[in-house]
C-alpha cells in the first residue's frame, strides 16, 4: 500500500493568468441547507467563497434566501424549484464546472439527489453529510452507474453507513477499499484524514488540530473542495481522477493548516467554522510565503 | 468558612486528545430566547460557541430561527415544539452532555421549564435569568427533588427571589446557605462573584471590572458555563459536584478576565456582550501563554 | 457673550465604582426608526451601546425587531404599542434614567411624540431629527410647558424649522437665543457645533472633520448623548442644566474626536456611521491615555 | 489614437471644505437588486458607501428592505413603487446629484428603466449589468436621444450585446467607437480596463489583478463610480464629459488598486467583493500617503 505525505504545492489549481475573467475562474453550483439546517448552507458557502472560484451559485429552500444574501452577497441564489436542468451526459458549456452537494439537506435530501443524479452527471461532484446519507440509502453504486466523477467526504459515522461491509481496523485500507468500491475519490475524515483514489493512490493529511472537532467544520471543507474543483474546471483541464485527487488533497491540507494557524492566533476554542472559512485565504498566503522563504 | 482564591489552571476541561472528534468535544443543549427577548439567545449562543464545545444545539421560538442562523451558522436550531424528549433518569447516550436554560425565556418560561424538569433530569444544568425566576415560582426544592445536578447563576435580584429567607449581610455566607439549601452550585454574581457548592466549598472571583455591569453580560456567561459542562461531559468523566464547581469557577474567571483584557484594549465602554463573547478564546490563549511564560 | 473651548475631562460621567451593577450604570429608553427609516434606529442604538450605558431599551415598529436583535443583541426591544407608561411627574424609580427620541421616526412621529409628551416628562430627553420636526409643528414651547429637561440637536434645516424667527447671521448667538427661548440645551450642529444652555453658557466644539458630513452621523450622536444622560442618571445625581450641558459637550466632542481618529486611520471616505459608532470606545480610551501622558 | 496612462491624483473630487455638510457631499440614487439578485444591490451599496458620498438612497423591491437596513443602516431605502418622479429636463434642486442603475435588476429591469428614462434625465447616470442589458434591448441610441450624460460599464458579454457591430479585435478602438456611437463615457471592463469618451479621449487602467475576476466585483464598481459622480455634483461643478471621464477613471483605478492591496494582504482568493468594498477607503488613504512620501 503506497502511503505518501502531502506535497501541497502541486495540488492547487494554477494561478490565474492576468487576463482571466470571472467565467474562467470556475463556476460552482452548491446545493445545501434546509429549514432545519440552514447554517450548514452558510458555512459551505463561506468555504466556497474562500476557494477563489469566480462564481458561486447556491440552491436552497426559498426561506433561506435572505440569510444567504445577508452573509454572502456575491452568491447567486436559486430556490429548490430552480435547479437548472441539463441534458444528461452533455458537457455544461458556459455553465457550471462543479457541483457540491450535501451539507444540511435534511428531509429534502432524497428528491434533491434524484434530480441531481438524473440531470447533473456531466460535471464533477463533491458530496458530504446528508448527500452521503441519501447515497447510502440509494446505494453507493449509483455514482459509478451514472458515470459521475465524485469526491466523497465521509466522517466515521457516514463512512459506516456508506460502506457497511468494509472493516475499519485500518483506516487507510478502509479508505482505499471504499474508493475502489465506489469509483470515487474518498476523503475519510478524522484526526489523520485519509484521501484515497480508485486507482489505489492514497494520501494522509500530515497535521491537524482538535480545534476542527466541532460541528460545521466539515461544511466549510465541502464548499472549499467544490470551489477548487470549479477552478480546475475553469482552466479547461479535463477533470479526471488525478484532478479530483489534487482537489481533495489541497482542500484537506488547506483547511487543516488554516485551523492550525487560527488556533495559534485565537486559541483552541476560537476556531468556529465561520471564522475558519474567512481565514482560509490569508492562511494560504502565509503558507505560500513561508514556502518561498524556505526554499 | 473556607475562602479560597481561584487557581484557574486546574478548573478547565483537559485539552482534547489529538484524535478527538466533534461528538467527544461535548454537545450542549441551550434553551433560551423569546419573541420579546431574542437577543439574549444570541448572546448565550455566542458564549457557548467560545467555550469550544463540539456541538451546540439551540431551542428557540420558531420566529427566532433566521436570527440564530445568521449570527451562529454552526448551531443546530430547533423550535420550542421540538425539544427532544428523553426517558427520565436515563443517561443520554450519544445525546447531549449538558443543558443551559434561561436567558430571555420571557413569558414562555413556565411551560418550557415544566418539560425540562420532567424529561431532562439526566444531564447537568446551568440555569440563569428567567430560568431562575420560574424556579423561584416553582420552588427551588424542585431541583433536588428531581435529582438534577445544577449550577445556578443569580444576580442580586434573582437571588432574593430564589432564596427569600437567606440574609444578605454577608454575600459569601449567603451563597453557601443557598448552595446548601438548593443542593446546587450557586454562582452569586456581583463585583466579587461568589461560587459555593452544597458541600461547603466556596470560591471568590479575584478580579473583575465595571465594564461587565451591563445588560447581556450574564447571558454570555450562561452559554460559556454550559459549554464547559458539555466539554467535561464529553470526556466521559462523571459530572459530580466537583466538576460542576470547576465549570462554574472556570467560566466566571474566564469571563471576567476577558472583560478586563477587552476593557484595556477598547476602554470601559467598549465591552458590549457580543464582543465580550467573541474575545473569550483569544483572552484565554493569552492568559495561558502568560502563565507559561511566568512559571 | 461667553465663548469657551471644551475641556472634556470634566464633562464625562464619573468612572463607575468597582461594585456597580447594570441597574446603576444607567438605563436608556431610545425611541427611533420606522418602516421607511429603519437604519436610523440601528445607528442610534449603536451610539447608545458605545456610551457605556448599563441597559438600552429600544421602542421600534414591530417589523424592525429582527433587525435590532441581529445587530444589537444586548438591547431590549419593545414594539410601538409597548411604550411603557409612567404617571406624569413621578420619578421613574428603578426605571429609565433618560429618553432619546427622534431618529427615523418618519410618519409615526406625531402619535409617538404625543404619548411621550404626556407620560414621559419625569426623565431628561435628547431629541433629534423627526423628533425635532414634530416639535416644530407642535411648537417648541411645549417642552417648557411640560417641564421637560431636554437637549435638542438640530442641524441647520431643523434649526430653521424649530426657531423660524431667530436670525442665523451668527451661529453662536443663534444657539444662545434658541436655548433661551426653548428652555433646552441646544446643540446646533455644523462644522463648528455650538452648544448653548438657557442660562447663557455656551461652548464651541474645537475640532471636527468633513468625514462627519454624511447621512447617519447625527443618529449616532443622539444615541451617544442619550446614553451619557442615562449614565449620569444612574449615578444618582439630579439631572439639572449643568449635567445636560456636560452630556451635550461630552457627546459632541467624543463624536468628533472619534471621527478625526477614524479618518486618520481609514481615510476621509471610510467614516461610515456604523463604523464611527463602533470606534467610539476605543477612541475615548486613546484620548484619555494621551491626556495622562501629556499632563 | 491617444493612449494615456492614468494620473489619478487629479481625477478625484476635490477634498471637501471644512464647513461642508451632508447635502453638499453628494446625494446618490442607486437603483439595483431584485428578489433573484438581491446581493448585487448590497454590493453596489457597499461601493457607494465607500465613495464618501454624503447621502445614499437605494430603490429596491420591498422584500429587500430588511437586507439593506441590516448591512447598510445609513442608507435610505425606497421600494420600487417609490421611485421619486422629477419633471423631465429640470435640474434636481436639493435632490440627487447622480443615478447608478443596473446591478441585479433581473426581470423588473424593463419597467424600471422606462421610468428612469422618462423622468430622470436631468442628472448623470452610471449604468451596469442588467441596466446595460435592457439598454441593449431598447437601443443604445436612447441615451443620446434623451440627452442623458452617462457612464456605461460593460464587460465583454455586455459590450457585445450593446454594440453588436463594433469589432473587438482592438479593445481600445472598440471602446472609442462605442463612446462615439453612444455619446456616453464607456468603461470597457477587463484585465486592462479601457475608458473612452465621445470626444476621443481614452485611458487604460495600468494595473489590476485576477483577484477581481469574480462575481460581484463589478457591482462594487458601479456603486463607487455613482458615489463619485454624486460627490462631483455636490461641489456645484457642472457634470460635463470631462467630469464623467474623471469619475470613471478614478473609480476604475481606485477599485483595482484596492484589489491589488487586498490581494497582497489576504491572498488572491481573499478578495471577495464585500471585503473589497470595505477596503476601498483605507486603500485610498495609503495610496495618497505613498504619493506624499514619494514626491
Amino acid at each position: 500500500v503506497p502511503r505518501l505525505l502531502l506535497q501541497p504545492g502541486s495540488h492547487f489549481p494554477p494561478d490565474p493568468p492576468l487576463d482571466t475573467h470571472k467565467y474562467r475562474q470556475g463556476s460552482l453550483l452548491l446545493v445545501a441547507g434546509s429549514a432545519a439546517y440552514a447554517g450548514a448552507a452558510v458555512l459551505a458557502g463561506l468555504g466556497a467563497r474562500s476557494s477563489g472560484a469566480g462564481m458561486v451559485t447556491m440552491v436552497v429552500p426559498t426561506g433561506l434566501k435572505p440569510l444567504i444574501h445577508t452573509v454572502l452577497p456575491e452568491v447567486l441564489v436559486h430556490a429548490w424549484e430552480g435547479i437548472p436542468t441539463l441534458p444528461p451526459g452533455k458537457s455544461p458549456a458556459k455553465g457550471f464546472q462543479a457541483l457540491a452537494v450535501g451539507p444540511g439537506l435534511g428531509e429534502t435530501r432524497l428528491p434533491v439527489l434524484e434530480v441531481l443524479l438524473r440531470d447533473w452527471t456531466g460535471i464533477p461532484w463533491v458530496m458530504d453529510a446528508d448527500g452521503l446519507n441519501v447515497l447510502a440509502e440509494l446505494g453507493v453504486e449509483h455514482l459509478r452507474g451514472r458515470g459521475i466523477r465524485a469526491i466523497l467526504t465521509p466522517h466515521l459515522g457516514e463512512f459506516r453507513r456508506l460502506f457497511p461491509r468494509i472493516p475499519l481496523s485500518d483506516r487507510i485500507e478502509a479508505a482505499q477499499q471504499a474508493a475502489s468500491q465506489s469509483g470515487a475519490v474518498v476523503v475519510f475524515k478524522g484526526s489523520r484524514t485519509v484521501i484515497a483514489a480508485p486507482s489505489g493512490q492514497c494520501w494522509v493529511n500530515p497535521a491537524s488540530t482538535p480545534a476542527l472537532a466541532r460541528g460545521g467544520s466539515g461544511d466549510v471543507l465541502t464548499g472549499l473542495i467544490g470551489g477548487l474543483l470549479a477552478r480546475w474546471g475553469g482552466t479547461g483541464s479535463p477533470i479526471d481522477e488525478s484532478i479530483l485527487l489534487r482537489c481533495a488533497c489541497a482542500g484537506v491540507w488547506w483547511h487543516a493548516q488554516t485551523a492550525l494557524q487560527l488556533a495559534k492566533e485565537r486559541g483552541l476554542t476560537g476556531v468556529d467554522p465561520a471564522r475558519l472559512a474567512e481565514h482560509l485565504p490569508q492562511a494560504l498566503r502565509t503558507l505560500r510565503q513561508e514556502q518561498v522563504i524556505r526554499y
